[in-house]
Formats: structure tokens, sequence, C-alpha cells
């Protein structure tokens, strides 16, 4: 078998099989195919597609490229849920000891943010002295003893799908939906999930900017799901505005304690509530959505879920003290409220943006090797639909820097779109697959 | 400006300026932009495709990418050739000393053979002494003085092609009709040339399979001419069956003296004079394709088109015996008949399979670094459309290994279909563009 003929094949439109796949990531993992063989490929994949085989064969050799996890003794069911990723989005500091609280372990490998949207291990950092490189071994213990880890991905997970990531950031073929949902399936099985619920982001401040694109991707790895045995279930999410309140990583462990405490941003804990529900069902701790969502609310209300968090915090080496007092938690220089301008309904909200803006105050990078702020932030206090008053409270923003504060409060009015009549709030979700 | 930016923009089907043209052809000049990078680039291209502008723009810019040569001080109009390559084509070898004698300078930089498609390098090298490897000014004061040059490409013209098309052999992306269309008129503007004749072979032993790909290549380089101040004919040749008699590369130059002494097979002679009467008509040595013939023709009558091809055999150190006595060029130690196994009409002599049987004798290389064997090859005696009897003499085998032979029989067998009714002869051409 030669690299060049699948990278023809692909080229001529043809269905690789699984053999051939299998051979052109192997290649990728061992080095033995070059990288401009590989971005050759990936152009002819993103430009001709694959089929529901091709791209299950694909995300099954991504996963098995490396190291895989076998959580099988860990729980019968493993439950695991993956963010497309979005602007404010704190879900997994949530769902997470609020599904562990159920009953059903969770072990999360979360990423870093980069660009606009932010990332879980980010937000984790913000306390003080939570690890998040835990090894394989301190994974599985963790999650054997108290049923909740939350740290980085392992390095030798779905290798090739790093391998190839890498290249396809610098060769414009990233928005290829096989090759996302390959890419975000593979690290799931390899972390050794049963079952995945994908929360799959929708609209400015998302990747996918259409529903229809959304609904592709999400149909794609439902269906990947299906051919590899494995559950899945889609959850199609609203992102043209931010998802609740906090944009910033201290600022939004800040929102989740808060949640998780029975409080916090009406639209951001009916988002938590839906999520979680969704994998205490694929994990058979509930036999339907509404029985799931009454353990949930008692899990949040009886503090169980508090109390998860914080066991997760003190597991990985965080300060607990800021479960009880989220005050501790870094703090900017400078905070500042920003009022609405006019008066009117408002009809956006670009999720985009904020996140944008949030980057500029220095909570995100532009760049992989950027520095970030932890302490620095914004609050969006209002919604899509709402009617404001002139010199109503709009927006909070944390700053360390008085320049940023400047030009975070310009570019958190462009964000904003106004009209005179009524509008209608977004939705949360548009569907589930 | 940033290539992965061009990329997308190619592969999102957008055109690329001038500017983004050059910027990236001059990062694979000079390196700074990665292989994995200019691959991914190239496949964008293929599937995506050029507009005649983009072309005409990638043509220039690589023909600028190294040194160009200027040869308005020889004549007012240089005209180039060029063939899309083929089986039995020995073109070069007698329309040059032809057009040259017509006192129209040509020099030409030729290449090597690969695969089923023989090299007129290759060809010129069965002639003991004869130099292949000009300097520059080798060339210019050799084309100056006696007015026909036959040499291999130097090295610095066109460097950013020979990178493209290497990266392009090993990553699927060699048929995109632009990328060959700008490979071609590159090297040959760079070159020096005023004006090119093209002949794009089509068929079974051809690049371009069908006549609608032949003719949008063709029109794609006349447009690049158009674009780009040359004068480009473009002339669609058969290539369906071998041109002339002899494959293998001293018994082609053995035809092409035959040729330029007035015998040589009929179909091979009557495409030399067409092709060397466009050059003279573009070269403006003559009125029109009538009197180019006539002055064609009168040169090989009267010798001096053989008296040319033994001063270019002088002039770069090849034996001139050959010219007089071809026998003395390499020959083999077995040579043998093939006949007719059956009664019938040839409707088909595989061009493909022709080229892969000399190459099979050791006359062509199946990659790059193999040796070849000059002297090997053989003849076919009848075209497509001839009625042969039972024992008829078809091919004439020349080997210099037995268990060749035996293979080269098997193969040539396969080269033909017969049938009972009449059937029409190949056309030589299809049109001129």
């Amino acid at each position: 078998m030669r690299a060049v003929d699948i990278i023809i094949k692909k080229r001529e439109k043809g269905e690789l099989t699984k053999k051939e796949i299998f051979f052109f990531i192997e290649g990728v993992t061992k080095g033995t195919i070059p990288d401009y063989q590989i971005s050759a490929w990936a152009m002819a994949v993103l430009l001709n597609g694959m089929t529901p085989k091709e791209t299950t064969n694909l995300t099954l050799a991504m996963a098995e490229s490396g190291d895989t996890l076998d959580l099988s003794t860990i729980a019968p069911i493993v439950v695991d849920k993956h963010s497309t990723g979005g602007v404010g989005d704190k879900t997994t500091l949530v769902i997470e000891p609020v599904v562990a609280a159920c009953g059903l372990p969770v072990g999360k490998m979360s990423g870093r943010g980069l660009g606009f949207s932010g990332g879980t291990l980010d937000k984790m950092e913000s306390i003080p002295g939570y690890r998040v490189n835990l090894s394989e071994s301190e994974f599985l213990s963790q999650l054997k003893k108290i049923g909740i880890v939350l740290t980085g991905q392992t390095k030798d997970l779905a290798p090739a799908d790093g391998k190839l990531y890498a290249l396809r950031d610098v060769t414009g073929t990233v928005p290829s939906l096989p090759l996302i949902a390959s890419s975000i399936m593979s690290k799931k099985i390899a972390a050794g999930a049963h079952a995945i619920v994908l929360d799959v982001k929708i609209g400015l401040g998302a990747f996918m900017k259409t529903l229809d694109d959304a609904r592709e991707l999400a149909e794609m790895m439902v269906s990947i799901g299906e051919l590899s045995g494995r559950k899945v279930r889609a959850v199609l999410s609203d992102m043209n505005q931010p998802l609740g309140s906090a944009v910033g990583n201290a600022l939004e462990v800040k929102e989740a304690i808060r949640t998780l405490k029975g409080d916090g941003p009406e639209d951001f804990r009916e988002h938590c509530i839906v999520i979680a529900s969704h994998m205490l069902v694929l994990g058979k701790k509930a036999g339907d959505l509404d029985e799931a969502r009454g353990m949930v609310e008692r899990m949040i209300s009886n503090g169980s879920a508090l109390s998860k968090f914080r066991a997760l915090v003190q597991a990985q080496g965080g300060d607990i003290n800021v479960v009880k007092d989220p005050e501790r938690l870094p703090s900017a220089s400078f905070v500042e409220d920003l009022v609405a301008p006019q008066e009117g309904y408002l009809s956006q909200i670009n999720a985009r943006v904020i996140g944008e803006t949030a980057v500029a105050l220095g909570a995100g990078r532009a760049k992989k090797s950027d520095p970030i702020d932890l302490a620095v932030g914004l609050f969006v206090h209002r919604k899509v639909g709402d009617f404001l008053k002139l010199g109503e409270r709009l927006f909070t923003i944390h700053a360390n820097d008085t320049q940023h504060l400047e030009v975070a409060k310009e570019k958190l009015l462009q964000s904003l779109r106004w009209q005179s009549e009524p509008c209608k709030p977004l939705p949360l979700f548009y569907g589930v697959i």
C-alpha cells in the first residue's frame, strides 16, 4: 500500500477501505508518511468528503493510534461529555459534579482555550494549586475513589489526532466535518467512553454558524457512535449570545460555584440540567429525562453536587477554601460597569465579539503559547430580547490594565444590536439527535 | 500575507491575486513555505481549479523564480516547441534541424523519459559522446553560431516548477490542468521563447485520454500565451498508437535520421512537416502553412536538414559518423520478428502497452534513478486500420535478454485488437488551437 494511492483515491472521490485508513493513520502516527502527503490528503478529504463508514474507521484508527483507557472496571457504562466550544461555556464545571453525585462516575479530559473560545483547563487553573496534569494511573485511581476527575489530555491518547490537527491548523484544512467529527470522537473513545453526550453549539460564537452545519456534524458523530458501538446523543444548543453571564476564567469558576449552590444565571442552570440529564439517561442512572431532571435538581439543592466539586478540587490539589468563598479566586484591579447607551430591545449580543473582548482583556490566547490572565473577564447581565432603558447596567468589566478596559468598552458596545420593536429571546436548544 | 490564507482562499474557490500567487511561488522557491502547505494548496488547486488569469500569473511567477534566458539577440522571434509526451515521439530530432535549416534558430531544452513515455535527452544520448548538459553560456554561443541546440534543462530555470512538480508527483496532484499548463509554459517562457508550438497528444499513450481534456489543456496554454504576450499555437495530435515505427532510444534516432534523409514512416514524416510548418509561420519565416510546407520539404530533399542535424551532433560532442551510418548506434543482441497470430483488421495498437513493453525491454525507466538500455526497443510495422494475413510481420523486437524478449512478445500481442470488418485508420491530427 502506498500513501499516494490513498490520496489519489480520495481525490477521485473514492471510498477508502478500513485497511487504507488504518494504514494511513499508522503512517501519520509513526511518521512514515510525510507531512506533505498528510496535508494533501486532508485537503482532498475536506473538499470531497467522507462516508459515515470512512469517518468511523478514521475515528477508530485515530483512537487506536496510542493508549486507550479501559474504564469498564469503573462503571458498566462510562459517560463522557463534549462541547464543541463557545463563550461563557463553563458547563463541565457544573455537570461533572452533578452527574458524579448521582452515582455515575465521570472522568473528563479537557482542553485549553484558543481564540475567542474558552477552555475548561484554564478555568480550573484559576483555583490555586489545582493540577490538570494527572498521569493515567492518577486519573484511574481518583476516578475509582471519588468518581470524578477533570484534567488535561494525557500525551499518549490519540496521538495521530494531535499530529493531524496541528497540520490541519496550518494548511487550511480545519473546517471539514468528517475531520472535526473524527477528531472529537477519537479522543472520547480513546479515553474509554462507552456513551457520549455532545453539546454542539450553533451561532455567532460557535464553530458551526448554521443549524444545518451543526446538525450535519451532530448526525455524523451520532453515526460514528452507532457504527463503533458507542451510544451518542447530540444536543444542539445556542451560542449566538454567551452562555450564562460570566466570561473569563476565575469569573466563570465563580459562576459555576454559584450555580452548584443553587443560584446562578437561569439559562446556564437550565443548560446544565438538560446536559446532565442526558448523561444520566445514557448512563442508565435514570429511566427518562424527567426522572433525571429530578435527580439533578435534588443533587444541587441538597448540596451533594457542591460536595462533589469540593472533593474534585481537593483530590487534584486545589485550594478548597475557594469553594466556600469564591472571592479568594484571582481578582482584577479594575472593575467597571458598562451601561446601556440607548433605550431599546437587545436583538444581538454577539458571542464572538464578547469572546474576543475577553481575549483582549487577557483572559484568552491568540496563539497557543500566549500567557493568560486568570482574573480578567466580564459579566453580561442581560440577554437577547431584553428591554433596556438608557443607563441600565449591561456589562461589568474586570480588567488589570486601563488601556485594556477602554478597548473592552468599545468592543462590548459593538457586540450589541438594538431595535425598537420587541424581539424574541433566543432558544437555549435547537434539538436533540 | 500568510500562506495559510492563500490556501484557504483557494479552498473556498476564490480567485488568487497576482500578488498572492507571486508571494506563494516565491515562498516555494525560497523554501519559506513548507512542503505541507504547498501540497495542501496544490490539492485545492487541483480540485477547485484556476481561472486563466490565475494560471497565467502562476506561469509567470514560476518562470521568474530563477534565471530567464533573453534570446532576443539571437532572432526577432524565437520559437520553441513542446510535446506533452508519447510513445515513439522522436519529432524534435527531425523538426529542430528542419526549422533551423530554414533559418529560424531553435534552442531546445528537453527532458528525460519516465514511465511508458520516452524522453528526447535519452534518445540523443544513444549517439556516442553527445553532451546534454550544456551550460547557459554554451547554449547561447552554440545557438548564435549554428542556430541549433538540443540539451537538458539548466538547473536554474524555473526552480519553483521543479520543486512543485516533485511534490505533486508524491501527493497525487499531478493531473491538474492549470498546474500542468503552467508547468509547461513556465519553462518555455523562462527559456526565452517568444512563440511556442504545442504538440498536445491525445489517446491511450498520452497523458490526456480524451479530446475534451486535451482541448481544455491546449486552450489553457494558448490563453496563458495571450495573457503573457507570447504567441502560442497548439496542435492536437493522435497518440492512441505509436508515432512512426521505432520505439526505443537508438532505434528512434535511426528512424529520425532516415526521416531527415527523406525516408521514414509516412505518418511520422507528415507529423514533423506539420509541426515544423507551424513553427515557421509563428517565427515569420513563412507567410502561411503551404509556403512553410514547401520550405520544409525542400530542406529535407536538398539535405540541408540532415546537415543541420550533423552540425548539432558535432557541436555537442557526438560521433558524427552515426549520421552517415546509423548502424554505428548501439544495437541489441537479439532481434526477432513477431508476426500476426491471426487474420483481420487491426483496430487498436495500444501505444501505452507498446511504451510499457519498451520499458520492460529496458528502454525506459519506472523510477527516475533506473538505468536504461539505449539499444533495445521495437519497431511497429503496421498501423490501425491495416489488414493482416496470418503470419505477416507486425513487430520487430530488439532485446538484450531472452527473458525480456519473451515478456515483450506477450505484451505486444496484448496491445492489439482485431476485427473482421474493415476499420478506419486513426487521424494524425484532431485540430489546431
